[in-house]
């Protein structure tokens, strides 16, 4: 056994909800090889004194957009197309792989530091991606998401599917599944059928996931409606974007006949509550979703819209809001919202058999809690606890595979300096610049 | 001079809103003494390298319940009529004194974590919370929430009154204006013209400022206009509750008319967007109060509806939400959220002269932010990142009158181990329990 955790508070987040009080939780070969409410035989090679601290699967954060953290609180404000068009699309037009690596870097950082130890990424320069996600040691489904403005097109020499070809090539299955390669559609609104079509095979043939953003504004929704009389799950689902397991993020706008069509499609919802809020998208309605036979996960969204990267904040925000639209404060317990970030987002990764949960044979990602602050005492209820007290930033240790990527302020296999620097010379602005004094913000 | 901050981001929150980078800002006899981008000739007792750092007001929360802290996540999932009713009014009977100043004390150490430098807080057992706040050095606006069930009154007899009386003669002006009491009607719903009459006129008289709850629920908002022929702010003005300086917790169900009078009468409104949906009451139109002219601060509520006491939280939401009820991604930016989590609770509070900025002259209640973590990087623009990306978690420092309260992990005035000694007396809950393996939670 390398690593024993013991007298720890496990919230195992396992089909009965099990929560064991001062048990111990071992890791062998990467694996969880221990649960029990004693210490094993056999001396493992290192003890984590778990009193005061809450073990639970490591979060799950379904919509990224890793590099964007380079954005962050750069064009807040507005809307989500002008925001994308007038701002964002502009400066990331001169991006290039070194400062997309370094920013995947930074974020990852940002990830790991707050308890999320598996993303699903949707950008640019994934090569670049693939790199930082390899070296880190997160886990990382990777999308190279593709727009298509012409009707020009050729799937062998288009390069936004040449780039996932070459991805797939390369990095999908990388060390034992830690990456995985999906096809993507960046959005309907962004490309048209013969981009639709092309994916949807490609990735139902050599069996790829599927990442699109999906009704994430009424504008896009009504416009897609307007122009074909469908809306874009319907049209989307036509063109074989849903014959693979897929990811539709944001939902904010779906109709009943369109949750009723992904749930047949075994499309997982993701839902990003902050992103939605601050781009004035609108609040997608989980519980209809969940009502329909969907699977809902969580996602932040990429850094410049949200402005962080703490899923425990869409965990939170997810319950509150779910309360709002149906009315109701029974609505999405604790629970519910905890399983969106783990269980629901492993499902949405087609994981469910390596994470999500903490259970014998499983990964050993995993993530430890402080909980001996004041914020988090009393502890009535460890779930609700977790839901509505904790914070990313109570995780004093993240794990993926039996591997300590973060622990009390350390990045093991991040140099933060060599990023900063690399940053530094893409113009990073930072607070301790020397900027005249009296300069208005 | 005492102390001397140098090279530090300062957010001022003056009316220019200036933000000052590597400024030096210094601290004597617990005022401000020195904001310049150079250093004062004369040496300080102790400087704070500020590089890296962001230096800005104390975050002033203006409604909390403060011993509620040992009811955090206790009844989670009703609504507030329920919660209260059914779960919290029967809990809290069984509090005494000891049990109060233990909780309060644990919650002023979570405030002072978080960047708070002020409350206003409306409770029982108030001597027990005076003494917290006295020993703590924390502010405090203390009202003695009164409710009133019964035709059977007299302000000279009835407890809540004799208390209140109490309450000000004891502590009212404390520490040279650091405590304040206030008088309090807990809310319509709970209480009856007589006390209000009584309040309203010994809070004028007497000078004090007035604290309520209104028109937190459709419920009771519509059972006041069915009852009286008149809403809950109408009501309540007619029988002087308003002549005062007075703060209106919620407001969620306000109607443009009673924006119109609340402003006339210079009340001030306390947004507690957590609270509101949590107990799934509703959102409050806070950009249309703040149109009609009202003042609007920010509060966290009590622990037990939020359930923490992050302020930075409610800042980012109220931003996010504001966004939502309006539609659109400009609707309260992050410079007008920080100003009601600063300024604008300052003035709630009667403490406009004193603090709320860093301007000469003014009280040193003040907070360090540490700007070098993975997610405040990089920073485009750092109102955007207060608001956005930072949390009470980021706060390595808080001061009130130039007094360290919070630094480093530790509370040099809080013995947060006899409080903990005293509330396990009281059967608080703690995630190390030694309860059996496989209980359910």
């Amino acid at each position: 056994m390398d690593i024993l955790f013991s007298n720890v508070t496990v919230v195992t987040m396992d089909e009965a909800m099990h929560v064991h009080y001062a048990a111990f939780v071992g890791v062998t070969d990467g694996k969880i090889s221990w649960i029990d409410k004693t210490a094993p035989a056999e001396k493992p090679k290192q003890i984590i004194n778990g009193e005061g601290m809450v073990l639970m699967p490591g979060l799950i954060n379904c919509q990224t957009h890793l590099p964007m953290s380079l954005l962050r609180g750069y064009a807040d404000g507005h809307d989500l197309h002008t925001w994308l068009n007038d701002y964002i699309f502009p400066r990331e037009a001169k991006l290039d792989d070194r400062a997309v690596k370094a920013a995947t870097l930074l974020s990852i950082a940002e990830c790991l530091r707050f308890g999320t130890t598996s993303v699903s990424d949707m950008y640019d320069h994934c090569q670049a991606i693939a790199e930082a996600v390899a070296e880190t040691g997160i886990k990382a489904n990777l999308a190279r998401g593709a727009t298509l403005f012409t009707e020009d097109f050729d799937f062998e020499t288009y390069p936004a599917c040449r780039e996932l070809r070459q991805l797939r090539e390369q990095w999908d299955g990388y060390d034992n599944g830690r990456i995985k390669v999906e096809a993507s559609v960046h959005a309907e609104y962004t490309s048209n059928y013969r981009l639709w079509d092309a994916l949807g095979e490609y990735a139902l043939n050599e069996g790829l996931g599927m990442h699109v953003h999906l009704s994430e504004t009424e504008k896009e929704h009504e416009a897609c409606k307007e122009k074909y009389g469908l809306t874009p799950a319907q049209l989307l689902d036509c063109h074989h974007v849903f014959d693979s397991r897929a990811l539709a993020a944001h939902c904010v706008w779906l109709e009943p006949e369109d949750m009723r069509l992904l749930a047949k499609r075994k499309v997982t919802a993701v839902h990003c509550p902050v992103s939605n809020l601050k781009l004035a998208s609108g609040k997608a309605d989980v519980i209809a979703m969940v009502k329909a036979g969907m699977n809902v996960a969580l996602g932040t969204d990429g850094a410049s819209s949200n402005n962080e990267l703490d899923l425990f904040e869409e965990i939170k925000l997810a319950s509150l809001l779910a309360k709002d639209v149906q009315g109701g404060a029974s609505a999405l317990p604790p629970q519910a919202a905890l399983m969106m970030a783990t269980v629901c987002g492993a499902k949405a990764q087609g994981r469910e058999k390596e994470c999500g949960m903490i259970k014998q044979g499983m990964d050993a990602d995993l993530i430890l809690l402080d909980f001996t602050s004041p914020h988090l005492i009393p502890c009535h209820n460890v779930h609700s606890q977790l839901a509505y007290a904790a914070s990313g930033h109570d995780v004093i240790m993240t794990m993926v595979r039996g591997q300590i990527l973060y622990a009390g302020g350390e990045f093991p296999t991040i140099d933060l300096k060599a990023v900063m620097q690399e940053l530094s010379e893409h113009g990073i602005p930072r607070v301790f610049s020397s900027d005249p004094i009296d300069e208005k913000d």
